[in-house]
């Protein structure tokens, strides 16, 4: 039996940075037994190879007009609101939680709910290339868990938090901070104790009005002892980073809370810092935290639009979230495409182009660049030797497909009209740790 | 042989105005032999409106649990670009013009290209809910008879204009004044002799740039003569304004230039108009003119973000327009979205959230707005008695859709999330002219 389990030959395109647009045409990737890329050469190479690693001539896919990416990562968005999607887009972040989020959030106490709106969200993702997402659960224990099987059953890679709240909540949706910790730790176990790492647990106090010092601190603790990722939110929106100075006067900046508690360093990511002041940016430069930028969302919720270019100069990491559902889009390429037109906005306002992204950057940000910045890529996020296979086999000749393409287009044409028009139907299949998913 | 040759009963979402969105639930909708709304009444009327009309009880369509709205009226949007959506996104107006559009354009002197173009999109057109399309061709005759003709075949509704130019183009896509006045008189009397008025004819000076002012004005006045719409661009790119005002100190403005040619009155819709002085809007609103809002294709060319808040409150007539190829997207629920974003872009910069728009409103301008800004609410963009029928059958509930939909979600949400998330994929059934299209 051979190592090389699956052999895709064609067009590829990924990233080596933001400024490092690759594309491979004639290659052939090998994916190996465990799921990682084995080799990813010229095609001239094939029987050099097919020698030396004695695969069958009968496993080898031909791409034709299509091509692969990487597998898109979703750096934040709320599982529990993906059945909001679309709705509630009247009212501001604080109004919004109240009437819409917290109601349905509460919901999940509900295993069933939870398996129902779980289970389709999952399959949801996985339909659109998004091969991992970095979720925010609810604060109920159970359906943290159940999210977690499903993504194991299922076949997506995440990374997975249980939702921290004891302040400033509704009383239908609120714990003391022994029960918030006894289950933070129970779920941390829970995940770690799954027979594939495809899971990954994460800390996850919701945001400073509603996690007192306490819990934050302890949280802290939890995510040191045990070397946690951590997610939570920052500086979205004006009168929650008014309400954050009001409820800590003691401390520098909204950062500088999560800061003081332990839950800032090279292991955080922090959603939005639309606000962040100049030495906000510095910190997270300094401790080297991740921004989370979901531009729909930003705009959904009347938020603002964060001057993205400005972190990216900084060398701070970026990844893109969709926010689901103050982002109503789920599919990544939405989020690539609303990226690019909130860089847009942002450079009209500035007057300075600088400030503009590019299709090819927004592309690197959904896949190599949210990898970074939840601390998965030295897994994923591109087509590097031995990270694991997770990616997308893209059709762009579909029947029914979403656009239409010409025997003038270039595979490279046909590349870039699938980011800004294509969807769901022109993934033709999801790949997860070398196993289709799709 | 009854009256009416079909009858839908269900849910009806339409607008009256900007801020008169309805929704008729447990309505019955009639459409009469020539195509047009015969009745739309409560349910409970069924009775006696099949006692007054003798139709079948068989040719009831249930709407189920999904709805009918108005078509979709494309402002602006130039058919042979559809080539190129998705393509080119790296310029602003002028380079862009001469890099991608030109050379694209150029290539419809051939019949067999316009064709195989034409009709894909045409289609498309109709497959993503475009009932109406006010569409630029290029310069050449034949092509834009063919536009024509694809139209009447396939059943979309249209307004077809000839594109002038005959200064500062390129040698191969250029034509004399001579030729260009020739051309548009025998493109007008083609239309004209169409057995069916599905088409109408407009007259389309490019923009100032490429029109020198004999040409303007003889345009002006074969509009004047036949009483036909007028369509063009304006204040689109500061470079580009700029050049006008070089090129014509003697006029007060850019939308004075079209004014003092006859180009400029209540047949008249303009693109754009982003960089508009108060002076100009006021033109606008004196003569009746309107403006076809682009709000993907401002952000794709990096034209600039325009205040439509502050074009509605002058009731100034706005519709919106995919610009294909400047925007990359020819769906109008797409425009619908990247006018809500634009909107809020608009709104963070001014810090004004006056200039929101929200999407009951951008329904509207992309059916009844639209409708009104090219002349045609006469005939189409609501249910009201006697318009023709132009709907979409929609349904949210399809098999691999593009969003999920729970029994939770009302009637009301179910529209709301096929506006931020639906595709074509949930257009069951396209009318034009009380014909199934689609
Ligand atoms: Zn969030
Ligand atoms: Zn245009």
């Amino acid at each position: 039996m051979s190592l090389i389990t699956k052999v895709f030959k064609g067009d590829f395109f990924h990233t080596l940075g933001l400024k490092k647009f690759q594309h491979l045409s004639n290659h052939v990737l090998g994916v190996n037994l465990y799921g990682k890329i084995e080799f990813l050469k010229p095609i001239s190479e094939l029987d050099e190879l097919r020698n030396r690693y004695k695969f069958q001539e009968s496993i080898i896919k031909d791409l034709g007009n299509g091509f692969m990416v990487p597998g898109f990562v979703d750096a934040h968005a709320h599982a529990p609101q993906s059945v909001n999607v679309g709705l509630g887009t009247d009212l501001p972040l604080l109004d919004w939680l109240i009437k819409y989020t917290f109601p349905t959030e509460s919901k999940f106490q509900e295993a069933d709910y939870a398996n129902l709106v779980y289970s389709r969200f999952v399959k949801r993702n996985l339909q659109q290339g998004t091969t991992t997402t970095c979720y925010f659960g609810t604060i109920h224990l159970d359906s943290c868990k159940i999210l977690v099987d499903l993504c194991t059953k299922y076949g997506q890679r995440a990374i997975i938090g249980k939702v921290n709240m004891n302040r400033n909540s509704p009383d239908n949706y609120i714990e003391t901070t022994s029960d918030s910790i006894r289950d933070t730790e129970a779920f941390v176990e829970y995940v770690k104790n799954q027979p594939t790492d495809l899971v990954e647990p994460i800390i996850t106090p919701r945001f400073v009005p509603t996690c007192d010092p306490d819990l934050m601190y302890q949280l802290g603790e939890i995510a040191k002892k045990n070397d946690l990722r951590i997610q939570s939110h920052v500086s979205e929106n004006k009168d929650e980073v008014a309400w954050v100075k009001d409820l800590h006067p003691e401390c520098k900046s909204y950062s500088d809370v999560y800061y003081k508690h332990g839950l800032l360093n090279d292991k955080t990511i922090m959603a939005h810092g639309i606000y962040l002041t100049d030495e906000e940016r510095k910190l997270y430069q300094k401790v080297g935290a991740s921004i989370a930028h979901c531009a729909n969302s930003n705009f959904t919720l009347s938020s603002g639009c964060l001057n993205l270019r400005q972190l990216l100069d900084m060398g701070i990491k970026v990844g893109l979230g969709t926010d689901v559902s103050g982002g109503y889009a789920s599919s990544m390429l939405q989020c690539i495409r609303d990226t690019i037109i909130c860089s847009k906005a942002k450079s009209f306002e500035t007057q300075d182009k600088h400030n503009e992204i590019d299709f090819r950057e927004g592309f690197h940000l959904a896949t190599l660049g949210s990898a970074k910045s939840i601390g998965l890529d030295h897994k994923i996020g591109n087509f590097e030797l031995y990270k694991h296979f997770d990616a997308l086999w893209v059709k762009t000749d579909v029947e029914n497909g979403p656009f239409d393409s010409f025997n003038t287009d270039s595979i490279e044409d046909r590349f870039q009209k699938w980011i800004y028009l294509g969807d769901d139907r022109n993934i033709h299949k999801t790949f997860v740790n070398g196993k289709q998913v799709k």
